[in-house]
């Protein structure tokens, strides 16, 4: 008697997808091997590929910035999830105490004046090493300024020690128009979203800022 | 008898931190409201704050690109940690089948020539939103290419239904030097990492794929 043998092809019984599926032979635009040839995405790609970009082209509806980090991620989750840090490594956010809502916290933001609520919830993810820093000015009921923050292990991305931060924030139509103007500290004060145009200025300082204050910390500052 | 009030001020015993912490004083180009004033600071910013950026300013270093998807969050997380789906969305990454080793799956990658293979895992967090796509060509004992996204409730940050979509490549030192060049498909094919200067542009595509795709689905195409 003979025994079948236990191996199996993980692949034998694997089939592979339509080379065009039938819903997608139609979409205007899409740019696939089989229906746009490699010599012509790779002219695409150079007309995509320009030698500049204008600000707006760049950071006009997300403002991304990135840092390498010389610090263990796990230390750059635990920093960035402790609200009291931001007082070190922001430019102009401070004081944030505990309010009366658990996981709310209420500080200032004197970046425009010295009389600026700003309230803060800080939601992070400690097994994606994601956080997310939700803040407001003026009241706390609707946290719509948000802080998207990924670290990820510099190893895996960059092949050495250390962390990778990338900071997003989003175009949110309360930065064109504050929801409620009676709730500024004074008739006068500029609405933080008239600074939208500075956000990749002020988030690389800010994420320069936390470069250094971390590796000084962790004895890796250049 | 008087009872004593039960509630208790969450703050009252909140101590601010030091405006300057003591080992941040001496930090060279720390920028904090308490030692660089607010004109200063807006200075700073203005020159940060560039008419146009070159192509390696921007995409040297840190490859992002964004796009917002007329589809739920959870539904863009379904199809992006389903290897089948590459054949549909990516440009030249096809057929993945599952390989011995659990999760590791092996496709082709038809950019520079018919013959390449590439390797591949999806680390997914169903929680956070993240997935990252873990490749290599040639060999699947090392996934250095790694394609990092987070996926975000629109709501959250565009104040609107559907998610934003944050992909990152980082400039790992492989793409500047193959580090297995006895395993290419043949000795004149060009190295992957030739091609980094067109990262942005390749991504760009096909996150504009990915969006076309998932909205037409969702009967959200425009």
């Amino acid at each position: 008697m003979t025994t079948a043998p236990t191996h199996t092809d993980p692949a034998a019984d694997y089939t592979p997808p339509p080379a065009v599926p039938d819903d997608l032979k139609d979409v205007p635009g899409l740019l696939r091997w089989e229906t746009t040839s490699r010599e012509e995405a790779f002219a695409h790609a150079a007309t995509l590929t320009k030698e500049t970009f204008t600000y707006d082209e760049v950071y006009g509806q997300f403002v991304t910035v990135h840092q390498y980090i010389d610090a263990p991620p796990q230390a750059v989750y635990d920093y960035l999830t402790d609200e009291r840090n931001l007082n070190e490594y922001t430019y102009s956010t401070r004081d944030f105490a505990p309010t009366d809502t658990p996981g709310l916290y209420q500080g200032r933001d004197t970046l425009l004046d010295d009389e600026t609520k700003i309230f803060l919830r800080i939601d992070g993810n400690p097994d994606a090493l994601t956080v997310d820093m939700k803040c407001a000015w003026d009241q706390g009921e609707e946290l719509w300024m948000v802080y998207i923050h990924r670290i990820i292990s510099a190893e895996t991305v960059l092949g050495k020690s250390g962390s990778v931060v990338i900071w997003t924030n989003c175009h949110h139509p309360y930065y064109d128009k504050n929801p409620h103007p009676e709730l500024a500290s004074s008739p006068e004060r500029p609405w933080v979203g008239d600074t939208w145009g500075l956000f990749y200025a002020g988030h690389k300082v800010e994420i320069d800022n936390l470069k250094k204050i971390l590796e000084l910390r962790h004895g890796t500052a250049a």
